[in-house]
């Protein structure tokens, strides 16, 4: 852009819902996926929940000659399931996984086997240094009684932190993903607020696509409909959020999300609708100013922390019932291992228990053991990463009174 | 500093060995360093393996009036053990966690339960901003057949990308902690190789303490002196690091270690000894040039890859020997399950086993499933980030090869 005034970019973000041996019709969709991509000729494609490691490298050959930078950040059981395609080099790469993301024994929301985490893409476009983030927070199961905000909290704090210390030598910030947040939510205010990231359905000169942007809708083949009946129109999670940090402006010029089927098929991409923007960046121009003013952000972080701290006087509950539950178990154990040896010794007449009831016993005891003792040290890390983000906040919150 | 032209700065790094129940003398000891933190007056202290939020707490208090601003880094299950205090205002903190620390089921060396991690500090002296990063790496248990070496060199790796990452901003960059690494190792090269830090002791004019700067030393009354059998004069593995990042200059002006007995006690502060450097830093200097060359840089960084690729083989080796064994005892429980549906049925005329044994043989084979597969996901988290790391490497050196 050395001599050129303007700079057009054009960016693809999906959560593409691609589980191995659990989404339905996934090769099919990857494929059709692909293919789009193929066509558009985006700039830039950030992609989540790409579970499987071949659909990545699937993806990476067909695409090879419109995107040849690419990257996927792996993380945790299964993976993170995020991974970014370009049609411009690719300098650097960092992954953070979160702290906190959900419980390995809720199997059925399966979250913290994910490793979700944030990717941070470093490219310089036409000289301009662009810091790109990929994310996935936690999901949201039950909006009336959310369990996971607190974790989903800690996530979105984490990534406005992680945002704030590495984005500092960029030029342009870019984040997508799907947030599992609704605008409005005290995350999302957190996040914004916290980093002065702009949402870019809010900004757009020009709107098309699913009303309200909405990007997980009943109306999907693939969503459970049961899930979005308080949101007839469905729900808005996914995002693409920017701001300029040194002497750019940036300025969304046109938002689209993708409205059902694919064009000549009659599936669509995912169960979330992709979401599409044409940023427009010059150089020269002045910095956007803050999201928020000092009182308001204050009054978000204070909200924000006040959720963590729910979450953790619920965690310390939770390692207390855990570590009480191990020490009943263990107590258990030696009044069994008092009594074998009585009989052994001879001591009592007769045996006082069945063989196999006492063995069965031990053996019960001795998995309550050792379950609890994992509960009781995953609820004790669970404490230390809220009890310590509650300290980040409040010293955010110093940090912003002491503010002219 | 403005119209000042030098800073001085004077830094005090321990690893403290503050293991509750573990530790001898450790109260003891903590209240010393406390006394000495005191008397001394130091700018800015870093301490690790202060394992007791307590302990820390009771610093705190002791501390507040030469040391106002402090902060403690919660993570992991029994914490960071990483503290911070300061006689200059702390603006923010980061936490990074290394993504592989050892493993869970390593009780005698317990690395895993600490949540080792790097810990930001930012703070700004005289209009200069410095980010101080501690840390603590996992330990080397046995030098000759270290099984832990890919672990601790996808930590050096992280903790080079975090600082590259998050310093773009800061004219001072301090690194204080124990790397777990002797001087010359391809952790500490990559580390310095990769963020162009310069180690306080090489580049001190004048030098007082422990020879070689030794930190674990064979007749301090704590250390396992059978341990250190192979280096009589002790090892070098606690550092002070720094670079100046913009037009400024730093040079260790002095460097000491303690050397044993603290002054009027019988006891030393650890098992460790402190390094104390004595930073001058001037402003409208020429930023030092890289530590090292492209092509030695390439070398290195060649070599951690190759020992982190021994490292992923190790854990894809560990994934599939987890993995059978899940099978295994998944197989003999089906069995089983056929041969008492079989006896429920009345199939065969009489019980084939004793129900006893039969009951204990399938507890076993539970017992041995869920550890089992327990240690499969645990592996395959291994593989995923000793892959991405490998990943990570092998795009430093593309870039590194691209140099002019």
């Amino acid at each position: 852009m050395e001599g050129e005034p303007t700079l057009r970019l054009r960016i693809f973000d999906l959560n593409c819902w691609a589980i191995r041996y659990l989404s339905k019709r996934r090769q099919e969709r990857v494929r059709l996926i692909g293919d789009t991509l193929r066509k558009e000729g985006f700039d830039l494609v950030l992609l989540q929940e790409v579970w499987s490691e071949q659909d990545y490298s699937d993806l990476k050959v067909k695409l090879a000659g419109c995107y040849p930078f690419s990257h996927y950040f792996r993380s945790g059981v299964i993976g993170s399931g995020l991974c970014v395609f370009s049609r411009f080099p690719i300098l650097d790469t960092l992954l953070y996984q979160y702290s906190l993301n959900g419980y390995p024994y809720m199997l059925q929301h399966g979250d913290w086997f994910g490793g979700k985490s944030v990717g941070l893409v470093i490219m310089k476009i036409s000289g301009i240094i662009f810091n790109v983030y990929i994310t996935h927070l936690h999901a949201e199961y039950c909006r009336d009684k959310d369990a996971y905000l607190p974790h989903r909290l800690v996530q979105a704090w984490e990534l406005a932190q992680f945002i704030r210390h590495t984005s500092k030598a960029a030029d342009l910030v870019l984040l997508g993903g799907d947030l599992n947040m609704h605008p409005g939510d005290v995350g999302i205010r957190l996040l914004c607020g916290w980093t002065g990231l702009r949402d870019a359905f809010t900004e757009a000169t020009h709107f098309e696509g699913r009303k309200n942007g909405c990007t997980l809708v009943p109306d999907n083949c693939f969503t459970d409909k049961s899930e979005l009946l308080p949101f007839p129109l469905g729900i808005r999670i996914d995002y693409i959020l920017y701001k300029a940090i040194s002497s750019f402006t940036v300025k969304c010029e046109e938002l689209k999300t993708t409205t059902g089927p694919a064009p000549g098929t009659d599936i669509p991409f995912s169960d979330h609708e992709a979401v599409m923007a044409t940023l427009h960046i010059q150089r020269q121009g002045q910095p956007a100013g803050a999201t928020l003013g000092t009182a308001d952000l204050a009054d978000v972080v204070t909200e924000a922390r006040t959720e963590v701290g729910v979450g953790l006087r619920a965690a310390q509950r939770q390692r207390y019932s855990s570590g009480r539950m191990a020490v009943l178990a263990l107590l258990l154990l030696l009044l069994q291992a008092v009594a074998a040896l009585g009989t052994l010794a001879g001591l009592g007449t007769e045996q006082p228990f069945p063989k196999l009831s006492f063995c069965l016993l031990a053996f019960v005891a001795l998995g309550v053991l050792v379950l609890a003792t994992g509960l009781h040290l995953f609820h004790t890390m669970e404490v230390k990463m809220l009890h310590g983000t509650e300290d980040q906040m409040w010293m955010a919150l110093r940090a912003l009174q002491e503010r002219p």
